[in-house]
């Protein structure tokens, strides 16, 4: 895996490059659509590639383990090969699924038992079997095993939490160096900085997490509840360690405003279900602002969804249309809303490359945030 | 709308031909993808064209009546503009859906009132204001408002139904032809054999209907639970007596074995509910039979999801990663099944086409309709 930046913005920390792996290419700043059991949420593969324009999708460790569990994955030849989706794909480490979904857990120095949601079987999940867990599906980018912390979380627990994870990420490091990918291409590990809000803790992480010389990094543990500005307070402080010739993937986040700014601050990948969870809900982000299509007032609107994005679900459809769908609780609504949210997604953070690369990111950022988070 | 006929099968009734209307031409046989609120659930527009090659579709005038409401269609144009569906649409009369679905119907001389399955509202349906309901919708075919019997149903019950469809179907003409489509194309009005399964009022019917003449004719109140060599008989003894030179549109039919063998009786037009509602619930029509999806044996099947059929759906896809996304309840699990089932279908009367042109429908049929509906 290589990471070649080819342009700094002169006003601020964002920059735009290349991150190759073997799977492909990936331009950054990218936005990485979140494609929980092997698929994003009612979109085919192919309107992923061709008209939403991912470069690289996201699975999720703990849901894909369960269901269709590895022995299918493993004998599928991964989950590229299962899915169909023949461009890189990142995997979480499975922690944050166990902490916010399963039942029961219990978390310990070895690792955490926990109960699947979907029969109550029993589990654990260990740093090295997280390694080997993501070996099997065969991602390129693989997580870290860590805690992430809630918000607020009290300073002891934050420090404990981040110590465990510390030392969850030596356990990580040893198994996976020990370990080869098993479907003939390469994988790489992204440690995770967590620390809560803490200043110090955040700094004390990232040294650690640099100090391990990955291919990558992650900033883990933000939009979790905090206020924007103490993310990007922490993102700052973070970002001012992590070395400036590796990718940064801030985990969970976020609204558009929030990548933007993050963008700013020299972060390079992210992730959200928020475009598809809002979709299904019939929030619609357009390059006009913010739309709840569900309101009468769209019901009578023959315009495209958003006439100043290009790509099918967004120009073919008129807003009334989709306006009619949702009400009649339509599957399709779901998947013209979903394909329009991740088209506007990955079309935000090719014009942000645009703008670092035309050294005028901090203005047009400045606009946009204004514009995209207006309600219309 | 014109209908010319292009060949005959030496061995049956079967014919294939060219229906022509103001959104283009419909080859014959041809089966309509049912689109109830104005969308064939989970199926964007471009799949229906591309992929599916669908010809013509249904809307459900119960259903656009209710929601998106007149308002709106008529604002929007018509259903066309509405929903982006620039081909030929065809709209039932709303009477099948008032007596299925609504909470409390009664049905009198004068028409029906209904209350909505929505919002429990009162409705009224006649044959006047439903001819003036799908001029609204804007359709190229308009179906005449009739009474459905039930199965089984006692033989003065479906002579005194008959005969008041029948006194309908005078309202329907009657209003149909002192008034005009409202966006510039012509509209067709199709009336409906009734008469249950009673060979004498569906003679009687049928006569009745072909003295109409109308530019199409349907056959209406199969389908509905009685045996399928009652059906045929039926629908052998109508074809008898509607004019071999206009189309004639079976009802609510059916399977890939009903459709052939109607096909053989002289059927044009089908529609059904059943390639897209089984498939969300993972009943698969392939080449090959009828699959489960959902079983076991499926799961670790890394075949096409149908490798004798064309179309991204079928190919693209395995039966594993179908089979897992129907477990998860992914949304993506009905796209996919309901694009394949509704190309088989598609494919199927393609087939049909081309041996009734090569003249020998018969022995392919009967091949197929053993073959079609065998469980894999
Ligand atoms: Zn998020
Ligand atoms: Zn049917």
């Amino acid at each position: 895996m290589t990471f070649s930046i080819s342009a700094h913005d002169p006003q601020s920390k964002a920059r735009t490059g290349i991150l190759t792996t073997d799977h492909g290419p990936i331009q950054t700043p990218i936005f990485m659509p979140v494609g929980t059991a092997g698929t994003v949420k009612a979109v085919h593969q192919r309107e992923l590639e061709q008209d939403i324009k991912a470069e690289i999708i996201l699975g999720n460790t703990y849901h894909l383990y369960l269901r269709p569990g590895l022995d299918v994955l493993s004998k599928a030849g991964g989950l590229h090969r299962f899915n169909g989706w023949n461009h890189p794909i990142l995997t979480d480490s499975g922690g944050y699924q166990v902490y916010s979904l399963s039942n029961t857990r219990k978390i310990q120095e070895e690792g955490v038992t926990f109960k699947s949601h979907i029969d109550g079987s029993k589990h654990q999940f260990t740093p090295e079997n997280v390694m080997d867990i993501q070996r099997t599906i065969g991602a390129d980018i693989i997580m870290a095993f860590d805690e992430c912390t809630p918000y607020p979380c009290d300073y002891s627990y934050a420090r404990r939490s981040m110590e465990m994870t510390h030392r969850w990420l030596d356990r990580c490091i040893d198994r996976f160096d020990s370990t080869e990918g098993h479907y003939g291409y390469r994988q790489f590990l992204f440690p995770i900085v967590q620390g809560s809000t803490y200043p110090d803790l955040r700094k004390q992480s990232a040294e650690v997490i640099a100090s391990k010389e990955r291919t990558g990094n992650a900033i883990g543990g933000l939009a979790v509840g905090e206020p924007a500005e103490e993310m990007y307070a922490s993102i700052a402080l973070v970002n001012e360690i992590l070395p400036a010739d590796k990718p940064r993937y801030l985990m969970g986040v976020g609204t558009p405003a929030n990548i933007l700014e993050a963008i700013a601050l020299g972060v390079d990948m992210f992730d959200c279900v928020m475009p598809t969870r809002n979709a299904r809900h019939g929030i619609l982000f357009t390059t006009e602002g913010v739309i709840n299509i569900k309101n009468e007032k769209w019901s009578r609107d023959f315009s495209p969804v958003d006439p100043g994005l290009e790509g099918y679900a967004s120009q073919f459809y008129t807003k009334a249309y989709l306006r009619h769908l949702i009400k009649a609780e339509e599957l399709l609504a779901a998947q013209i809303a979903s394909i329009h949210n991740l088209t506007f997604y990955l079309w935000l953070v090719r014009q942000a490359r645009e703008h670092i690369a035309a050294g005028d990111y901090v203005s047009w950022k400045n606009e946009m945030v204004v514009k995209l988070m207006q309600r219309l």
